[in-house]
């Protein structure tokens, strides 16, 4: 765990406006970048008790989240096997006596088999045994659940690798949310990863942030691959980035010394920010909608017992980072409607953009020859 | 008109799901299936006066069906020769003098022809003969008006030849429309015509629907071509399906001993579905508008009198099947979710499924071989 | 300046519905009308002040017109060279001391130059002279502001050779506008030119106006090419269009005895329409959205000082001429409506539509062979 300061190896420049406003190009990144990586779709802790379900949206399919008997938790594409129909509507579920399709009744246990499909009683050839829920891959890490479309692929372990055991003393495993916002953001999602990763704008963009936490304070351990961040520092000693300057959270810990004066920012790819503070942490989702639309979801995580706690007080963190999350949105959709232009091209990288240009690396890499892109809806 | 049970003479999926979302298929469905077969557009009598007009909207046109001076009804379309501007902008129009362009006055007969021109009158070469309205074919089966956009094709008699006079008893052609509705379902229309052809779904669907006619009740006469259905039971004796059980509409004619007992259920591919019971009946007009999505216009017809006489109630027939209409729009709503899925693959059609079959092979046979179909928008 | 009536060549029918309605056709008008052109983005007047600006859209693109410290206007592509960053979010701005980037405080000057990139002052290789604002070409021509997206081309002299001088009289620059109407109409933009280039509509479609002007009145001047048009009469001595039919602004100069009963009408290809009367000038600008989308703006503008006289009614003219722009967008909407039929085929023009002849003649050199044009999207 290497923190140093920014280096730009050679002049970099920015994405060019094709990756930015082309349908071509979304499809394919849908294709070849998010129905292959691990994405970040909730929380275990939504789905407690066995029968509980939640519905993610990775890369655009319907996906339900299935506590089973086994307290294991099971990934299910979200339709049935007899004429495709969508099992759950909601955002939730609640599956005890297993998943029955709502169209003609045909039921599933919660590991996916079909239990009973009652209208095929007197069709020949027809077996049970043939037609359990499709399923795609899941996994958690402290805390946060994942999803893999494509049948093979690294473990989720394997994909996470530098963050493991990073956070043990945060315990984010255990946190408890206070609130989730949902924003529709008119960017493409790249510009989001972007501005995540780089505090030069902190200053005109961010006035209240920049007064907690100087821009140019920290430095990143990881630099290069998937997560990308390091830390940067609260300027005051035992205060917090809220909008009061006071921590507002239990503590997530018993942080080190130098922990306590700091707040990490991780970017995983292509799906999850962190904003880990000793008082709360911040994760906010990423879901491309369309080359200039993505929907944001952010949810404030703090120790078990702070809501119930007299002295502390999550709106103030929340607030102040709902407002800092709109400010950076803001300003997305404002590089959205500016690259779009056909003259835009490329500008220069700062050095302190290095994260920037690793962020553009890790896509490039993984979106392939685009000239080898398969031509959209062929037949 | 033999009925018998369901017969699925070998092992069927489910269509596959490019044709339920894509643009070209559903471009394709237009110019090969909708722009070639009989069209419902309304009813005659909604246009009883000479001068009166209809609009239909048949494959995305736009048609004026117009009864002329001879009583004759005739379909236009709704735009002017000089420089294509449409006629009447309204569902309905009045023209007892001619249809006059709202733009330069062109002012034609009800026949169509061009009787005037003001602002040609000093352009050489120019003759009103060369610019009549032009025209789409026409005609009427029991009160229904029907178009067909192609030149060239089966007459209407022979198109909807297994209905012919079968309706004969229940008098159609005089039914007044009492109510209208119109659905805008986010589903593909071939999950409607599917969702019609079988009643599987009844019990965990339409329960109070189930409580008035047994969902495995009656049989079949139409079993393969472009006309499907037959008859369920009505379960109680003088009863008929509506929300209180009882009759709700003057007896329609003086219909045989079964049929007082009986509901008749049929498609007419590729537009309606007509739900014929003793005391009213139901003409459900299926106009696609996208790939997921189509408008659906319900009318409800009693005999006449009905509404003038103290003991019938048309809002008990008409309330339990537009419940009945709108749960079946939602779970083809869910499904059309479903299927959307990339990992969705087609599944097993039960035994009493065989008419969702025979609608599979209607469909896949007039679309034809779509590896051929015309690149969208050619210039 | 030769006024006569209308020739028509030869017989000449409307353009074909490909024309409105393909999205390739849209975009190759956009490529190589609209981005070629001169396009009418306001008046000068607008941004008065050194540091002022305001914000054009000409042909999709987000322009920005800055009044510089020289007094001269400047037209910059409205992103920043970082990152591509929309600078101005606004129709109209205040940057007297610069225009700074709201993302990374990026500031030029008022001539486009970068004078501060505060970020970038670590980054090796970094030169602020690499990075000035993008320029288009800007004119102005009687204080309307035209700007152009292609580098190279006639100049603005050249394109509105014919019209130069013409209204010195009428004193167009000196003008003040008392009101701006924008609208969304539901039609092609060439439907809305081929409008405005006759008034064989105005009998049926204004009656108002064509109780003030008779529709047959008038000649034409300008007959051929980019720039259209002619006068017609005002038919009450001392009169003018408006809703009393008596003149509501002060004399927009010292005209000649015959320009005092004359309406002039000039097309402007391919984004203006100008409407001089004696008491008031109504400038509409033309800006394609869609096949069948146009947004258009109105502006009406008196000669100085009419406001504050206590004879003079501008609203009087305003509402007539509101109502009769209205009336127009609605049958162009009618229009749009018919020719999206299929079944359109192209119809004859009367004589009196020689300029609407002229304008496809002038559309069509302009977009060139279609059969070429570049293919959708290419990666």
């Amino acid at each position: 765990m290497e923190f140093q300061g920014h280096v730009l190896a050679e002049a970099v420049t920015t994405l060019p406006r094709e990756l930015y406003v082309s349908d071509e190009i979304f499809e394919a990144e849908r294709e070849r970048v998010f129905r292959t990586r691990w994405l970040a779709v909730g929380r275990t802790a939504e789905i407690p008790a066995t029968g509980d379900s939640l519905t993610g949206n990775p890369a655009g399919e319907s996906v339900l989240f299935v506590r089973g008997e086994d307290r294991e938790i099971r990934a299910f594409y979200n339709f049935c096997r007899h004429r495709g129909t969508r099992l759950c509507d909601d955002s939730r579920g609640r599956f005890p006596r297993g998943i029955t399709c709502p169209y003609h009744a045909w039921t599933y246990t919660l590991d996916g088999s079909l239990r009973s499909a009652p209208n095929m009683s007197d069709t020949p050839g027809f077996d049970r045994k043939d037609y359990p829920l499709l399923r795609a891959a899941s996994g958690a890490w402290e805390g946060f659940l994942f999803t893999r479309l494509a049948s093979k692929g690294a473990s989720l372990e394997q994909a996470l690798s530098p963050l493991l055991g990073r956070f043990a003393d945060w315990k984010l495993s255990e946190l408890e949310p206070v609130r989730r916002v949902e924003y529709e953001v008119r960017a493409n999602w790249k510009l989001l990863f972007q501005n995540f990763s780089e505090c030069d704008h902190c200053p005109p963009v961010h006035p209240a942030l920049a007064r907690l936490s100087h821009w140019k304070s920290g430095a990143n351990d990881l630099r290069e691959g998937p997560i990308l961040g390091g830390y940067m520092r609260i300027d005051r000693e035992g205060g917090s980035l809220t909008s009061s300057g006071r921590s507002c959270g239990a503590p997530l810990g018993d942080l080190a010394r130098e922990d306590r004066g700091r707040v990490y920012y991780y970017s995983i790819f292509p799906s999850l920010f962190l904003t880990v503070q000793p008082d709360f942490a911040m994760a906010t989702r990423i879901d491309p909608v369309a080359p200039d639309a993505t929907r944001v979801t952010s949810e404030w995580l703090f120790a078990p017992g702070t809501l119930e706690s007299a002295g502390y007080d999550p709106e103030d963190g929340i607030s102040l980072w709902d407002a800092t999350n709109r400010e950076d949105w803001h300003v997305c959709e404002l590089a959205q409607r500016g690259v779009a232009s056909r003259a835009y091209v490329p500008g220069p990288y700062a050095t302190r953009e290095s994260l920037l240009a690793a962020f553009d690396r890790e896509y490039l890499s993984s979106l392939g020859d685009v000239a080898a892109a398969p031509p959209s809806v062929a037949l």
